[in-house]
């Protein structure tokens, strides 16, 4: 007989699935593999409710396997370590992001760059090592090889933290890797959802000024008050653009809708850069002349690796930067994944999985 | 009475000029203005014939001001200095590109990227500073600010080298700045007409490794034989771009046709980047999916700063790096923008103004 989700592994778990591209999510019992040599097992405490977790129920993406149990932001506390692991002990908190495995070998890895090594596992709907399918975080027990855990930092919440591991990695790896971190320095976030709210966060702890780039001015007091931002500017106001034209050294787009690029294009200072984290489905349009002319740059990038996680995690902890997060029990994700669909979250859904997850 | 071309200056001249879009070019009488303080005049000897000459005289791009006398590959003999130069001196060889004047003034012009400035004025049909237009190469005589005027190496040829000054620094800077100057690498050259062959030459002497990709199997022979390019992909050859996947770190495309970025992109490693130095018309599409898992990036360049420049000519001539040029009398110029149009030269047409211009 094949092996099924619940009997393919000896550790029983249970979590919520979606089984088809309704996208509805209900409980589900599968297994976890039992604890390898370099395995960290840990009790899931919190996981974040990602904008992807959404595309990816819904197979938007094209490669969902169904059953499929979402969640990339896992926040909990060790129950099992293996014998050659080094870092961890039971009881440590730990968090599990986007990625569970890569080939750990390529120039990527080898320049801890995970995230861009072709073989990458992710954390959901993957096949595994073993040829299972990888579960995410929506559920009562995780299980990942060390190298793709890091350690939680001491007296930082869990619960606000969680997002951090998608959200955040993804803000703060392209602020790094792209200079835009330099005190002075002009700053635009495109988008003020779950990635671009933390993006403020962390430009501001850079000591950049921060502009906030939105196509509605109901979110101008929040970004200035709540958030910290220095402008703000409503993206269909063509004044508002035109007045602040060449002013930024960069911006983090954050939009996964189709939107047009000459507007970002044209904030850029000569050189700038216009970095690329949501994805949108179809191609974008790009003018070359203003490319041309000013020597700018657009780009992507995806996450971060697995030691920029943890640097990232330890600056937020340094810097007490939380994303703004609204609890959740388990049995609410439907709502909230509509809501989510909706942009009506400020900002990120975060599951209570440790409270509201019932193991029958 | 208003002044004309003729009477506005005391110095006369002549060259040739397109009187309207139909781009027609025929001799011109006009004027220089005296050579003032920081001034240098000189008798022009060759000029080479760019594809924006092309597009300028027909207006494509829009800002033609007619009569327009083309030309931005201007090399020749000094004849005359202001009181205040201190550059240069009368016989010696110089060269002017792209740019004629600049604020001086900007972030830009104070770090030697005059090509970026807002206020640059282009060596032709733009307006100078004193109100009148500027008149390009294809004439007996120019004069412009030392600033923006090169010293011409040592025995370095006038002809073949006039090209260096717009299609040699178009993809000298993007190989520079972007990072792709570093032997081993990994680069390829996109079109192999007046840029991209001088690309190619570029990358072999910074020691990279040069991939020539073009539409057409018929310039492989040259591309490898005479250029020294290491290898050839035909882009519509889906087998060969496959196999060659993730291999380059850096494209420089030289074409100004649309042309479809997907296949460059997945030529490149990750975190590779793709330089846009052609000016295509209409936007380009571009999947935003490729630049995210692999940290892509896509920009723009033009041209080069001034002390750039005067480094690339250096270099050149060090490295004895020379377009292949094919030396034409003015006359011969309507014939040769017809053959341009149809990339029918290998690979820049130069004109011998000195020998072939008749100043009646």
């Amino acid at each position: 007989m094949a092996k099924t989700p619940e009997t393919e592994h000896p550790v029983k778990a249970c979590g919520y699935a979606a089984r088809d591209t309704s996208g509805t999510l209900s409980p589900f019992k599968f297994s976890r593999r039992e604890t390898g040599e370099k395995d960290v097992q840990f009790k899931v405490l919190y996981c974040g409710v990602c904008h992807s977790d959404l595309h990816m129920v819904k197979n938007e993406w094209g490669f969902t396997q169904y059953p499929i149990v979402p969640g990339h932001e896992i926040v909990g506390v060790v129950t099992g370590v293996g014998s050659k692991v080094e870092k961890f002990k039971v009881g440590d908190k730990v968090g599990v992001g986007c990625l569970v495995g890569s080939c750990r070998q390529c120039d990527q890895c080898s320049n801890d760059l995970e995230n861009y090594c072709s073989k990458q596992i992710l954390t959901y709907s993957a096949p595994y090592l073993d040829g299972t399918i990888t579960y995410g975080g929506y559920s009562d027990i995780m299980v990942a090889d060390e190298h793709f855990v890091v350690r939680w930092p001491e007296n930082f919440p869990l619960d606000k933290g969680a997002p951090l591991l998608c959200a955040g990695i993804t803000t703060y790896s392209p602020l790094k890797y792209f200079g835009l971190d330099k005190p002075g320095m002009k700053v635009g976030i495109v988008g003020l959802g779950g990635l671009g709210h933390v993006g403020v966060k962390f430009a501001k702890a850079f000591g950049t000024k921060v502009t906030v780039i939105s196509t509605s001015l109901s979110k101008k007091k929040e970004a200035i008050e709540k958030l910290g931002a220095d402008e703000f500017l409503v993206s269909k106001d063509p004044e508002q653009m035109q007045a602040a034209a060449g002013t930024l050294d960069g911006i983090i787009d954050t939009v996964s809708a189709t939107h047009p690029l000459p507007p970002l294009l044209s904030l850029l200072k000569p050189h700038g850069k216009l970095i690329l984290v949501g994805a949108p489905e179809k191609p974008l349009e790009l003018p070359v002349f203003p490319l041309l002319v000013g020597r700018k740059i657009v780009a992507g990038s995806g996450i971060g690796g697995m030691k920029e996680t943890q640097e990232m995690l330890d600056f937020a902890a340094e810097h007490n930067i939380l994303p703004d997060v609204e609890i959740i029990p388990i049995d609410y994700i439907n709502t909230a994944m509509e809501r989510l669909l909706k942009s009506d979250v400020k900002y990120r859904f975060v599951i209570d999985v440790g409270k509201s997850l019932k193991s029958e």
